[in-house]
C-alpha cells in the first residue's frame, strides 16, 4: 500500500471517536483487557487492511493481520485480530469495520469488473476516473489497486484531457488538428488524451491524430463503429470506453473492441459485510 | 449550512487540481474570462449548494446560487453560476460537480425515505448512523439534514449506545437491567440506548428500562411483535429500527409501527446528475 | 484515555520546542545522556499522564510512567520517568510539566467537588460545560474525567438545550410547550435540556415536560423551591444546577437535591505542582 | 493583533460548533434573521476583539467592532455587534463569548498587576513566561500584550535561559563563569539569562557576569540583598523577579527594587463576564 | 496561478511573523497607518505576485498588483503596493519579499534556459524535475511555469518512468522488452519513459520501443550518436536529455538535437533583488 | 536534532509519492524485499541525517544510521541503510536522497564559510537570517547548525532589530536616541541590534548605545572604519556584517574585525551528490 499521512488516519479515528467511547466509560469496563477479530463474511477481494493496522496501532493496540491488500479470500475469513483494552478496542472497533466494509467493496466491484472483462480479453485494463466520492481519494485509489484496476488520472494536472469545455475557450473551437497538436507540443511527456460526445467528435479527434480518444456514453456499436474507423484514420492511437461503464455492461464494451475502460462506478458500489467481535481474555 | 473549516475545502480542491489544469494550460487559454453553470437534470433534493459556493469562491470566481439547500427543484435548474477565468473555472469544475452530485445523492435518496414514511406516519424521525463512507463524515451530514434526515449520532462521545460488544466486558453480561441503571447513572443527561440483537434481548432491555431499544435487523412482524409488549413492559420506551432500514422497506417498518428508524443506506445512495457547461464570455 | 490527534500533540510541543533549546545547544551537552523524573509534590489526582507518555515517546525518549491517569497519589510521587539525550530532556521537559501541571489541576479540583457532593449524596454527577478555555478542549475533558466528573456536552450539535437566546428566535417565543414539544420530536433519541433563568421560566419549562431543566445561577434555596414543584409538575423531569457553581457552594446545592450540577469552574482551577530533575546518567 | 492562522480559528470553532447547532435545527428557526451583541459587565481591558471578528466572519456574519484591543472599556460597553441568521449567530455565540471571556480575564490580571507596579516605579516590565495553558498559546500571547505585558520567551529556541537542569549536564556544573563565557559566545545575539534558585546560586551568576539574573522564588527582602549585591559585583546585570509573582505580591518586589517581573500568573486569571444577547430583526 | 490551500499560506507566514513583530510593537508605532511597495530591481521574468496577494490580503491589508506573474518587466518596476497599519505591513514584508525573490529567481533562470534554447530550435520544451528543494513544491512549479518550462512529473504516480533501480528488482533485469512492454499493457494511458545511464543502456531502451529514453548525464555528443541510432531503431520515440543540465550548457544540447531537456537547475537559481520600502501615509 | 512535527515529515513524502510509485506497480515488483543504500559521493559536513530516518521508519522500513548529523565524512561514506520490499523503497528513494542533499549543501557550505572564518578568528560566529528559502525553515535551521552556523533570528516575535522601514513610522524618525532607549525600555530581555545602512547611520546607531549595530552591506573598510569608530563611541557594542556576506568574501570581514557575521547564502547552497542504490536481497 502507499503511504497515507498521520493526519488522514488521525482524521478517521476523531470523525468518529473524538473524546472516546462514553457507553465503555459509562459502563466501566474500559480497562478490561481483550481481543477484536474482523472476519469478512462473504467471499471476495479484500482492501483497507493495511491501512486497518496502522489505525489500529494507533492506538496502542497489538495488531496482526491474516491477510494481505488485493487477495481473494473464502467467505468467513479472518482479516486482523487485534488486543488490548476494551477502551481502545472500542475505539477501534467501527472505524476500522467501516474502512475494511468500504474499501472491500469498491475493490471487490472492481475485482468483479475485471474478471468479467478479462474472461473475454486478458488484455483489457480499468480505469477509475477522478470522480471518486468527496474526501475519499486515498482510500479510494487504494481499493481501486487492491481490486485490480488502474487510476485514469489522479488529478487535472498530471495528464491531458481535451474536454468541449476546454475546446470552447480555444480561438479556433472546431480546429481540432490544432488543439491536439499545441497540446502534443506543449505536454511532450504526456500522452494527449480527448474525449468524444458523439461519433463526428471522434472521427475529428482520430483525424487530428490525438493518442487517445475516449468515447463518452458511446453505446457499444457506436464503440465498434469508432473503432473501425480509428484502424484507418489513426491507427496508433487507443480509443478507450468511457461515462456509464459498469459491471453489468463491461462484457459488451470488451465484446466491442474496447481495451481500456475508464470508469466511476466502483466508487459507488455497495460496502461488504465485516463481522466484528470483541471479547474480554483473560491475561 | 454548519461551517466547515478551510483546511476542509482545501482537501476537496486540491485532492483534485493541486497544481492546476494542465489542459488548459498547455492549451494556452487560461487567461480567457467565462462562465459556469451547475444545472440539476432531474427534479429532485438540493445539496452541497453551499459548499460549492465556498469553494468556487476560494478560486477567485464571481458566484451566485440560485437555489438552497434543502429544497426540491424541477428538473433542469440551474444551481450555480460562476465567472472568471477559464484557469479558475476549470479547478472549479468537476470538484463541484462532484459535491453537488455526491450530496445532492444522498439527500435525494433521504428525501424519499421520509416521504415515504410520512406518508404513513407523519411524525416518523429517520436518522442516519455514523457509518458514513470514511472520509465524508461533514458532508455525509450535511446531506442528510438536507434530505430531510436526522442524526442518529455523530461520534460515540456524544450519546450512549450499549451494543454486545460492549456487555461481553461487563461483570455480569447478562444483567440488563444492572446495566441500564449504570448507564443511567452514569449519563444522566443522556437517553440509553440499547441494541438488541434478538427477540429475547429485546425483551431484555424493555424489561431494564432502557430509554430506547434499537432492533437491529429485526423483521417488520418482530418489530410489531416487541412493540406490543413494549407497551406493557416499558411503556416509556421507544423503540427504534435498525440495519438494513432502506428507501425500499422503510414503509413496511414505519406500518409495524417505527417511529424512529435508524439507517447508513442514503450514504450509499447512487449520485445525482449534475451537467456543467463552461463558456468563454467577451467582457 | 481517549484518543488524540499526532497533530495535537505536535502542536503542543512545537509551541514550546520549535527549533530546539538553544541553551542546551549553546552549552554543547546535548548529546550527554541523561535521566528526568516528574514528580507529583502535593498528594492528590493525576491527569495527563497518558498524554506525556506519548509526548516524550515522540521526542524519541525512553519513558516508564508510575502511575495511571484518574487515580490518587500521595506527596512526592515520581509518576514519569524518561531517559535520552540532553537535547531530547529538555525539548520535552516544560511541555510535559505543563500538561501534568494543568490538568492535574483540573482533575484534582474536579476530584475534590465530587468528594465534597458525594460525601452528601454518592449518586450526584458533575458535568462540565463546553466552555472550557479556548484552545484546550481535548485536554480539560480527559482531565474532568480523570476527575471523576462527565461532560455536559462537548459541542452544541450533540445535545438539546433551549436557551433564551434560542426561545426569541421561535414564532411563539412564550409557548414552551409547542417548544419543548417540538425539540422532542425532532430529536428523539436527546434528552430535552431547557435552560431556566428565573424560578417562573423553571416552572414553564417543567410544564412543558422538558426532559430536564437546568436552573441558571439559582441560590439552593430557589433550586429546592422549584424542586419541590418538580414532584408535582413534573415527576420524571431531571433539575440540574448551573451558573457559578464552584468547589465552595457545590455542598449547598446538593444539599438542596441537586443531583447533577453543570459547572465550569474547574477549568480555572490553579495548577498543580510538578517537580522536574534532569540528571546526566552514566552508560 | 498579531496574525492567527485559518487552522487555529477553524479549530476554536469546529471544537464546539462541528456539525452546528441541533437545538436551533430542531426548533427550525435557523433561516430567520437576527442581531447578537457581546456587551462586557464589568469595566476594564479589553482583548479578543480582533480574533472575535475574524471567527464571526469566517460564519459569514455582517460585524461591527465597537472597541480596540488593548483599550480599557467602562462597564456595559458593547464590544462587538454581528448581524446574519439564527443558524449563524448560534454557531458563533458560546465561541466568541468564550473567546472575549478568557482573553479579557488575562489582559485584565495583567493590566492591573502592571497598574500596581508601574504606580511604584513607571519603567518596570511584567514578562509572562512560556508555561502558559497547554492549547492557549496564541490567545495568550496576545492577551498578555493587550494587558500590557511583555513576553518573556515565546519558546526554547529565541532566547538563553541557563536553568539548574542545564548546568548538570555541563563538564564542570559549578563553573559559572564558563557557562556563561560559553554561552556569550555562543549566542552573541542574545543576552544570556541565568535562574538562581538560592541567594548563593545568584551571587555566582552575577561573578560569571551573566547579562541577566533571574531570581527564583526569592523573598522580596532575599531581592533586595541580591540587588544590592549587583551593584558590586555586576553594575550592568539585571535582576529580574520570577517565581511565584502574582497581583498581590508585585508591588512588593517592585518596592524591593525589581524593574522586570516574570509570571505566569495572568495564564490562570479568572475569566470577565460577557453577556450575549441574540435577537431577531425584521428586514 | 493554480490554487494553493490557506494551510500553506498561513506556515509561509506564520514560519516568519508568528506572535508579530516586536520591534514594531516596541516602538509603538504599530497603529500608524502606511504603505508598502515592492519594486524589482533588475529587469527579468515575474513569478510570486498572485501568492504574494494572497498573502498580503491574509493580513488584512489593501493590495495591488500592478504586474502579472510570467512577464517579463523593466529594471525598476513596482511589481505591488499594500496599504494598512504599521504592524500589518511588517508582518507582511519579509514573507513576501523572499517569495517575490526566491520565485522571481526560479522564473528568472528558467525563462534564460527557454530563450536560450528557442533561440536554436523553437519547440523545444525545458521540463523541470521532482527534485525540488524540500518543502517548495507548489511554489516551484508555480515560477517553473511563469518561467516558460514545463513539469517533468510532479509525482511518482503520475508517470512511468524506469530507473535501473527498478529493473533490479524486476525478475529478468536485462530484458528491457519485457519491461516496456509490460509497463506500457499496465499504464495505456502513460507515456512509458526509460531512463538510460549509458549508450548501451539507450540503445536496448530504444529496441524495447518506449515512448521515450531519457538519457542521464550524456554529454551533448553522446546525444547525438543515440538520437541518430533512434531514427533507425525506433523512429517515434523520443529522446530526452537529463541530468546537469543548466543555464550554461543548454545550447549544446538543443544544437545536439535535443527537444526535451530535463533538469532541476532552476531550482537552486539565486534569488532576484526586490527593494522594498515601507512609509507612512496622513490619512 | 530539534523535533519536527509528523505532519512536516508527512508533507514532505506525500509531495513526492502520494499514491505511491506507478512505475513499481506496474513493473509488479512491489512486494520483492530489497535494500537501500545512500552514499555521499565528495567528502563533507553531514545534515539531514536525522530527518532521513524517521522518513523512512514512516514509510514502514527498517533503517540503521551509519553517521551523525554535523559530522564531517569522507567521499563515499555510507550514511544510512533501509531495508523492506521495493513498493516502501522506492516511496522513500528520491525524497530522502532531496533531503540529504539539499542539508548536506546548506550543511557544507556553511562548515566551509565557518572554517574559513575561524582560520583568521576561532570565536567568530556567523549567524543565518530568517530570509530562508520560503517552506524551508525547520530543514534550514537544521542545516545551518549542522553546518557549525547559529540561527540569526527564527522570527520577527523573538529579537528586536531596527530597520529603516521601522523608523519611518517612528515620530521623530531622526531621533535615534530616543528609539533605542524606548526599545530597551520595551524588551529588556533582549538585545537592542540597529540596522545600518550606510556609515552616518551606523555612528548615529552607536551614539545611540544599541546593543548591536548590523552593518548592511558594507564594504570590508567601511565596516573597520566603523569599528573602529566603535571602540571610542559605544566600547560595548558589537558589531556584525550582513548583506552579501559569502563563502568567498567572508574572510575578508574577518580580517577586517568583524567577530560577527550575518547571512543568507547558505540557503542558496547547490546540493551535495548522494548516491542510492536499490538492490532486491534474498530473505
Amino acid at each position: 500500500m502507499f503511504y497515507l499521512s498521520d493526519a488522514e488516519l488521525d482524521r478517521l479515528l476523531l470523525d468518529d471517536v473524538a473524546y472516546g467511547d462514553l457507553t465503555t466509560r459509562a459502563l466501566g469496563c474500559g480497562d478490561r483487557f481483550g481481543q477484536m477479530t474482523f472476519c469478512r463474511r462473504e467471499a471476495g477481494r479484500i482492501s483497507g487492511v493495511a491501512v486497518a493496522v496502522r489505525l489500529l496501532r494507533k492506538l496502542g493496540l497489538e495488531v496482526s493481520a491474516q491477510v494481505r491488500d488485493g487477495v481473494d479470500v473464502a467467505a468467513g475469513t479472518v482479516l486482523l485480530t487485534a488486543m488490548g483494552t476494551a477502551e481502545r478496542l472500542h475505539q477501534g472497533w467501527k472505524v476500522v469495520q467501516n474502512v475494511l466494509e468500504w474499501c472491500g467493496g469498491v475493490a471487490q466491484y472492481m475485482a468483479q469488473m475485471v474478471a468479467t472483462a478479462r474472461a473475454i480479453n486478458p488484455l483489457v485494463q480499468i480505469a477509475c476516473t477522478r470522480k471518486c466520492i468527496p474526501g475519499t481519494k486515498s482510500l479510494a485509489i487504494a481499493a481501486v489497486i487492491d481490486g485490480g484496476g488502474i487510476l485514469h488520472r489522479a488529478g487535472t494536472a498530471e495528464s491531458v484531457l481535451l474536454f468541449a469545455n476546454h475546446r470552447r475557450f480555444y480561438a479556433e473551437p472546431d480546429n481540432w488538428e490544432a488543439m491536439v497538436q499545441r497540446l502534443k507540443q506543449a505536454a511532450p511527456e504526456k500522452k494527449v488524451i480527448v474525449e468524444a460526445d458523439a461519433v463526428e467528435e471522434a472521427l475529428a479527434a482520430l483525424r487530428a491524430q490525438a493518442d487517445i480518444v475516449q468515447l463518452d456514453k458511446f453505446t457499444p456499436d457506436e464503440f465498434s463503429l469508432v473503432l473501425a474507423q480509428a484502424h484507418l484514420l489513426a491507427p496508433r492511437c487507443l480509443l478507450s470506453a468511457a461515462g456509464g461503464i459498469t459491471r453489468s455492461n463491461v462484457a459488451d464494451y470488451v465484446r466491442a473492441g474496447a481495451q481500456l475502460l475508464v470508469t466511476s462506478a466502483p466508487y459507488y458500489a455497495p460496502p461488504v459485510n465485516i463481522k466484528v467481535q470483541l471479547h474480554p481474555l483473560s491475561l
